[in-house]
């Protein structure tokens, strides 16, 4: 049966249901204005806990039983171990053995590591996946193999949408690196340490039950509580949540890549031309090899000018902790730590502060920090000529990432995009993105080796590179440029059925992805 | 006309209405079970706060006309400056000026300082005051001039109150020692810091709109945010939100009474006896004259046989500090800091830890931190032979004194109240209590300077006494030692006017308090 099509704000084609619910169209950056309330969880008692706090219960599966773990319900976990995650899995291997059927899972972000439960998919313990998709389940997504239409939010949008009841969570199963018996949790002491457990907020407040598993109990108080108790249900110790050299991974190095250095290089001196790196000033980089390389340049900029952050956004990693050590920076303020100097360095310093969706990106709030930012530094996977980027499907159009934090960060003052002009001999700039995860009119400037291209709303930016010796042309330039080189690449071939959704920051749809062919 | 009064599970007779809302009675400890949700207040969204997080607005004035401030609406304010506040005052002296009446006043406490609100109970500009009330308010009420009945709610109370969405907050006004333009907020800096700002947490999370006002603005971001900006409408620069010295008044010397030091020393006795102080134990004393005594003649006890608690509860103080910095103490975790040394180590020490009535006494949450404690010394203005306390009127009825965490600590593994046997020839220890604040099932035992009486409930500790040469004496020999010295106490007199309703933590009514002749 032909779905019901509907053309969104920027131009694409969306379903009017999804998952049999109905879907609001994208309507404009800042356009659609919710009217309902935050999602209410049921009132609890104290009378109903344990009077001395101890929520201790023998394991995963008695707490799991416990909370009532039935057909239909959905599980959330987070995504802090990264690719070392145990948790989930765990979970799910629970599931099968209790014969529950039709679960939704509800991760903030899949890794590689939970390829195991395409088994669950497959048998339909687990009926879909509702939540950014990395590696394998991202391919079997892609090939319509799911039964259901996997529903992709940035992390601010996946706060949103728990505190809008838009995703109502049945168990929330949350792993920790140190906690105590009554649930206070955090991330930084242990030997599955991840930093923080801010991914994990929205599901400790509104989940109708709460279990923190964690391999390092500690009596209560567990300090800091990043996951307060209050919240929780039942505590769980196990061996092992994760795997401690897959949840901080050795620091990525700078990119020794010429092409990237030069990206990065021009990324920072277009920053200083237009007077972004100034007194007080605050960024976002992240930490792929070019990033890096970027706060490298920044730093030198801000040493030799002394020049001071007054914060970074984190990823934190080795480097940024180096600013901060250095007083280069006087705070960060990390959503994620990458290696295991940013568990350390937030852990010891009162300056490096913990953040959380909640703060950093939730669109129904009265504010975030994202609009604060003066610049931010992301990737794309493809760009098109009205500025338009993809974060999500390569230019095959298969689906291999999930949106994280990129979607919210667009709100910067100015969001520059380095991006190689090809990868593979295929050229990044198109005329239309495959997938659409960000309006052009939020993206500023596209950084590329063989020049700059700024969008044509930022006059002022356009007027201050004039005598900056700064390689500017248009968007429409570099594509061609590209094109030369590598030829107009074939569009990727679609089947009908679509099986995922891209949600924006508001709990619109702004596009979706369909099968490949 | 009549009220119809119900007699609730402690035998006090209550109405069914108070200002025309249907009362629960109170129905025994752990007893109602609450049904509801969570109070869900409306959705926002970033687009309607400015893009730069800049909230900043010209005064207070402004602020609360953005705020849509109109006749009827609930206001709170919260009491960390205590008698210092210039706040609330300064919110009345607005809606006086513009006109706005029948505003019903929520504080998380009053002090004498809010003397200056009475001529706007008089005009009409305040129709009533919930929360509990101090010195001249509390004077005003119970000669039963305020229009409607005052209630009077713990600390944990008043969070479940705002929490489940029995008290709808129209406007919060928070004053902060410390904020940015964003509405992140701490107490622990400037001027007028108070040590953390926790009683208004509930205000922060729930109320409509909330205003931040500070003495003391820093540049984005404040660390720590012990108020989240995300939660914050409108900031405004004052010059002044609290007088300083009234804010932390100077430590509370430890008592120099000698009956007064005779009650701590047995207090600390009994409880070294049997067996509380031990290795790992937690305890909460407060900040009067005995009850610090009662901590040193602790840390006594604690150096002697090299034992260290893992936590105690604030409010703290020097002596507490001292405790914490010493090593008997590894954790405090504090709700009010009551002198400058308990906001600078709450400041500088990680280990002295903010928290909120949230997590420490939320009685419809998972749980909370009241039933952890191994011990807890309260004060009480009354008791009955029944163990029964009273805290907040005096015996000549006269409502005096805020509930403040009293009804939350009882819930304590063993709540003791060191009381002296007389005051101004008074006994303290009655056939009956004036005002049942604190059911007798909770309290476990009363010290005084003649003996002390143990609960006959807690039989192990009754056991655990024996042969332990403390004075234990029933609770009626206490009492008829009283009356031998003093003579019966005359009763009270009261009008029939119900002037203040006394909430038990989970939101039933418990008692009542009329008008006194």
């Amino acid at each position: 049966m032909a779905q019901k099509m509907i053309k969104n704000a920027v131009g694409r084609m969306i379903p009017a249901k999804i998952n049999g619910e109905k879907v609001i169209p994208f309507q404009g950056i800042g356009k659609y204005k919710p009217t309902g309330k935050r999602f209410a969880p049921k009132l609890k008692t104290v009378a109903d806990f344990p009077a001395d706090g101890n929520k201790l219960v023998k394991n995963l599966k008695i707490a799991l039983q416990k909370s009532g773990l039935k057909d239909g319900m959905t599980i959330s976990t987070h995504h802090h171990f990264r690719n070392g995650d145990l948790v989930a899995n765990m979970v799910f291997d629970i599931a099968y053995e209790l014969g529950v059927k039709n679960l939704r899972w509800f991760p903030s972000a899949s890794f590689p590591c939970h390829e195991h439960l395409i088994q669950y998919l497959e048998d339909g313990t687990i009926s879909y996946i509702e939540g950014s998709m990395n590696g394998a389940l991202g391919k079997y997504c892609s090939e319509g193999k799911m039964k259901k239409t996997a529903v992709l939010r940035s992390h601010g949008g996946r706060y949103q949408a728990v505190q809008d009841g838009e995703v109502e969570i049945g168990i929330a199963v949350l792993g920790a690196g140190c906690a105590d018996s009554f649930g206070n949790a955090n991330g930084l002491y242990g030997e599955s340490a991840s930093g923080l457990l801010g991914f994990a907020l929205a599901d400790s407040q509104y989940a109708d039950k709460v279990i923190v598993v964690t391999d390092n109990l500690v009596k209560f108080p567990c300090i800091p509580w990043q996951i307060q108790g209050n919240y929780v249900d039942y505590t769980v110790e196990v061996e092992k949540v994760g795997i401690s050299e897959k949840i901080v991974s050795g620091t990525t190095r700078i990119t020794k890549s010429p092409d990237r250095l030069l990206i990065a290089e021009m990324t920072a001196k277009f920053c200083d031309k237009v007077g972004i790196i100034k007194n007080g000033f605050s960024f976002q980089a992240g930490a792929g090899g070019t990033s890096l390389a970027i706060g490298n340049y920044f730093a030198q900029i801000m040493r030799e000018k002394n020049i001071k952050a007054r914060f970074a956004r984190g990823g934190s990693n080795k480097y940024l902790v180096d600013m901060l050590n250095e007083g280069l920076v006087e705070y960060i303020l990390d959503g994620q730590t990458f290696d295991l100097d940013g568990v350390k360095s937030m852990a010891e310093n009162s300056n490096h502060v913990w953040t959380s969706p909640f703060t950093s990106y939730n669109y129904h709030g009265k504010g975030n920090f994202a609009g604060m930012l003066d610049v931010v530094i992301l990737g794309a996977t493809e760009v098109d000529v009205n500025f338009n980027a993809n974060v999500v499907t390569h230019s095959d159009g298969t689906l291999l990432h999930g949106i994280g934090g990129w979607q919210n960060c667009l709100f910067s003052k100015c969001t520059i995009l380095p991006i190689p002009l090809f990868r593979n001999r295929i050229p990044i700039i198109k005329d239309e993105v495959t997938t659409l995860v960000g309006p052009g009119e939020l993206i500023d400037v596209i950084v590329t080796e063989r020049g700059i291209a700024i969008n044509p709303r930022r006059k002022d930016l356009l007027e201050k590179v004039k005598r900056s010796g700064l390689p500017i042309k248009t968007i429409e330039e570099l594509k061609e440029e590209a094109e030369k080189i590598c030829g107009i690449p074939e569009k990727p071939k679609f089947g009908n059925k679509i099986v995922a959704a891209i949600k924006w920051v508001d709990g619109t749809v702004i596009d979706v992805v369909r099968q490949v062919k």
